[in-house]
């Protein structure tokens, strides 16, 4: 939000599709984007203005940058929120490559990077060279901390960063921080304090991000069985699934609730391009995600 | 800042003068006003677009509307920052006529309201008939049990205040906080639920209150006894001072601060109407306001 109001309403913005609403829901009250149309392929709804770059199994989830029109600003989350593909550091590579050829801004949203696992796969944007002139990196405690409903994230706003007059990005960044939001309560700040700063903490972390994984890993074990089309949970704790080819996500959707009393995400709710798709959470118990998966194995099988 | 991002920036505002500056300052950053110019009287600067009311002591700190242009959002804050006026019910019912003549929305800062004194002035805007189709009221957890930094506050918007096509404000409210904001920290709102729903917690924040409202006293009194043209204290943590007639704020702040080693805020930060005053804080411990009023009493007298 507050990377959208110091853009303003006369930006031009890119997001991954499928993508965490969240960039476009705040580009639309932003006023960054035109009417709402149908999307004929998929159903689904897409804003005149933005630029979706789809990120499918068909392209290793990262978009061909040579089809996609340059904007102002690039929203990119890896580990991606719905898919759970982490971008690889050659796909991270051409990202910033394009953006510095464009003079576009990426907005890196980090917020999974915990998850990533093995190092081919940056953990943020800045493992990437030159992407201090073009980045900036957004993150939050909720995923890796499990400090969802606490408030706390962080953002980088590297000082190399600048408008094409030459002004500093962090100069506005530290002005809209500091009048429109005045920084995070100081009891999550005094809590991520503890999680970062501190032996107990970063191995409570550490135990929480594995767990999740773990669960992760016996949704993607589950649909494998199934042999069912299934991306992600590898290096996210979201697993991306096409359980019935040609059918729509809400439909699938709301056949599994129905039968089975589990709650999926419909792949559409994240852009046009996951229509087909549902996105499974491991953000629950051991006992819990063992119990859905046994449903679902009833269900599918 | 989300009843800003709710009204968006084809919108006018007036605001008070002296006011908080928030209300300026986020109409800035949402694009709401034209350049800042100097003001000619008091050398301060002014927004083009916004219409400040003057809140002086000429005029009981209550704008002669008469004289005010319509706009189409006014903020005012009462008790106020930093005069330290409560307006009357009277007043009150004069902005809310003004509002309703005009298709203006008022939006109500009631933050101060727990230090008003007597039963004349009113606690919430909605103690004016007729305002709950004109006026959204805004309020905190800062000022009145001391979440100074817990970052917890509250908005009313009435069902029954509606654009001028009829449609709800409440429901672009709602749209607005749920997808730019998200809600408050767990934890602060668990500590402002210990304040409002515990005998304890109401016992604590009585005394808190009436603990600032003691130091207020103690200031206004130095003040008096001191001969100096002074206001607020009364119904607010704030009292407001005339110290060197003629002189500027910020030349009197410097003054003060050098010599005494006690801070005030200039009276121009609040606006042009500001110069010439020094705001003076009770949020502090018995003590240091105690020396903090030794020291400018040698200092003033």
């Amino acid at each position: 939000l507050v990377t959208q109001m110091m853009f303003g309403r006369d930006v031009t913005i890119a997001v991954q599709d499928p993508t965490f609403p969240g960039y476009v829901d705040n580009g639309v009250i932003m006023g960054q984007t035109g009417p709402a149309a149908v999307d004929e392929e998929s159903g689904g709804s897409r804003y005149a203005g933005i630029e979706y770059m789809r990120c499918a199994p068909e392209n290793a989830f990262f978009p061909d940058l040579s089809r996609v029109r340059r904007t102002d600003v690039i929203f990119f989350c890896s580990p991606n929120n719905p898919t759970g593909h982490a971008a690889s550091r050659d796909q991270l590579r051409q990202l910033v490559d394009f953006a510095r050829r464009n003079g576009s801004i990426v907005v890196f949203d980090s917020a999974y990077a915990s998850y990533v696992s093995g190092d081919d796969k940056p953990r943020s944007i800045y493992e990437v060279p030159g992407a201090r002139e073009v980045a900036i990196e957004i993150s939050s405690f909720s995923k890796f901390a499990g400090f969802t409903g606490v408030r706390l994230g962080w953002a980088v706003v590297p000082d190399e960063l600048l408008y094409a007059d030459g002004t500093r990005v962090a100069r506005d960044f530290d002005r809209v921080v500091t009048t429109c939001f005045n920084g995070a309560s100081s009891v999550a700040q005094a809590g991520g304090l503890a999680c970062l700063a501190t032996e107990e903490g970063r191995a409570a972390v550490a135990r929480v991000v594995a767990g999740y994984k773990e669960n992760a890993r016996v949704l993607v074990d589950t649909f494998q069985a199934l042999g069912k089309e299934v991306y992600g949970g590898d290096d996210s704790p979201y697993v991306w699934v096409r359980l019935f080819p040609g059918r729509r996500s809400w439909d699938v959707f709301a056949e599994i609730l129905e039968k089975t009393h589990v709650i999926t995400v419909p792949g559409s709710g994240f852009g046009p391009g996951g229509e087909g798709f549902v996105r499974v959470s491991a953000f629950n118990s051991r006992d819990r995600v063992v119990e859905a998966c046994a449903r679902l194995t009833s269900f599918l099988a």
